[in-house]
């Protein structure tokens, strides 16, 4: 199984294609210019470097939301282009649980951060947990789903939880929100290193791989990210009509 | 603190830009190719889409052996030609302990394997603790230091310890040496997915960044490649002394 995975939701854009449990050329990039400058020259390199025949692709993984609209758009587009072109399936892999991805097999409580401006970040709550099998592998399990929420308020829903827990955070809200999750958090907490707290394709990918196990996919026609909130302008509009 | 790391150790070829805590960006390779064909135009796709002026790195983090011979000699060459004209240190990182970071954060046990042919991997065995501030980060704990050794002496080690210990194996050995695992291991354990499985430059910049702060580098005049085994043309000459 041959999966092309695509992230552009946040700051990072990332592209890797992963067969089976092998990363076979992963690309990120995390700079200033802008995605529809990046995402589709990184995917050519990927191709030239790696000789890919584009048909040898079985699906299209795409970090389908939430995030900044422009990039979902850009990296939802990419795919839907890409999937109807190659008449392949597209698995819509929620952003933050790809995110969390990173910390994979960890017993701690994962919290990713994305940076949703006006003092709200999008995230949830996860921790891995091994099947009973000897030599079963780790599942991702969801405490709490992918939401947009303030700050605080997620602070609140993390001192709730035993005062043993140990929470990671990760994600672009960390550099935003470093000193109000210091002065708002009661439990153990640390903030996750470079190789591991941000987008990456090839989590795309893995997980994206689970997703496609249990028959969780979309055709290129029906996929469209899941943005989670209103964008600005159609705020503005709704705040106008009223 | 902005490291250039490097890994060539094994059959995957990755580079990465990481300025603290953040990837700039991030090129992995695990295709035929041979490092001499993919470390140097990946680092210099790399440069041109960051804009990066070499003068602005600080040091360069390199994983430093065991591996593949030809791979250690690509990946320190070009961090020695690197390191002699920016006249910056040169962070020398145990590539075992630097497969191990990606499970970054783990209590489990994490067991790196890398096919060192003739029934042998290279191998450590690791795991993450908190510090014991609030906010402090998870130190690597190294169980055992990297070694080449057979695999059914690995399996006899990890067999000796606790029955309830979960062991995560990753690296390039495990495709090789899966069923002789599942036949000589006691404990549960499992194999990580593509996201975290292989070499990754950032992971060796992340590694690398807590040995800088520890004083842990070199001039690149100084700097050679840790073999741990000698190659196999000194294996044969002194076989044929004997």
């Amino acid at each position: 199984m041959r999966i092309l995975a695509l992230d552009s939701s946040g700051l990072v854009a990332s592209a890797a294609i992963v067969d089976n449990d092998i990363t076979v050329a992963e690309y990120t990039m995390n700079h200033k210019k802008t995605h529809s400058q990046t995402l589709l020259p990184m995917l050519d390199e990927l191709k030239r470097m790696t000789e890919l025949d584009l048909h040898t692709i079985d699906a299209i993984a795409v970090a389908a939301g939430p995030g900044s609209f422009t990039g979902l758009r850009i990296g939802s587009a990419t795919a839907k282009g890409l999937g109807l072109a190659l008449d392949i399936p597209i698995i819509p892999v929620p952003t933050v649980d790809a995110l969390a991805y990173n910390l994979y097999g960890s017993d701690k409580l994962i919290c990713p951060i994305m940076d949703a401006r006006r003092d709200q970040v999008y995230t949830g709550l996860y921790t891995f947990r091994k099947g009973t099998d000897i030599d079963a592998g780790y599942q991702m399990v969801v405490l709490e789903r992918q939401c947009a929420v303030d700050i605080a308020q997620l602070a609140g829903r993390i001192n709730e939880l035993a005062a043993d827990t140990e929470v990671l955070f990760l994600g672009d809200g960390v550099s935003v929100y470093r000193e109000k999750i210091a002065g708002l958090i009661n439990v153990k907490y640390s903030f996750a290193p470079a190789c591991c707290n941000r987008q990456r394709a090839s989590c795309v990918a893995a997980l994206g791989l689970t997703l496609y196990q249990k028959g969780i996919m979309e055709t290129a026609a029906e996929h469209a990210p899941e943005y989670l909130r209103l964008s600005q302008a159609e705020r503005e509009r709704t705040a106008k009509k009223e």
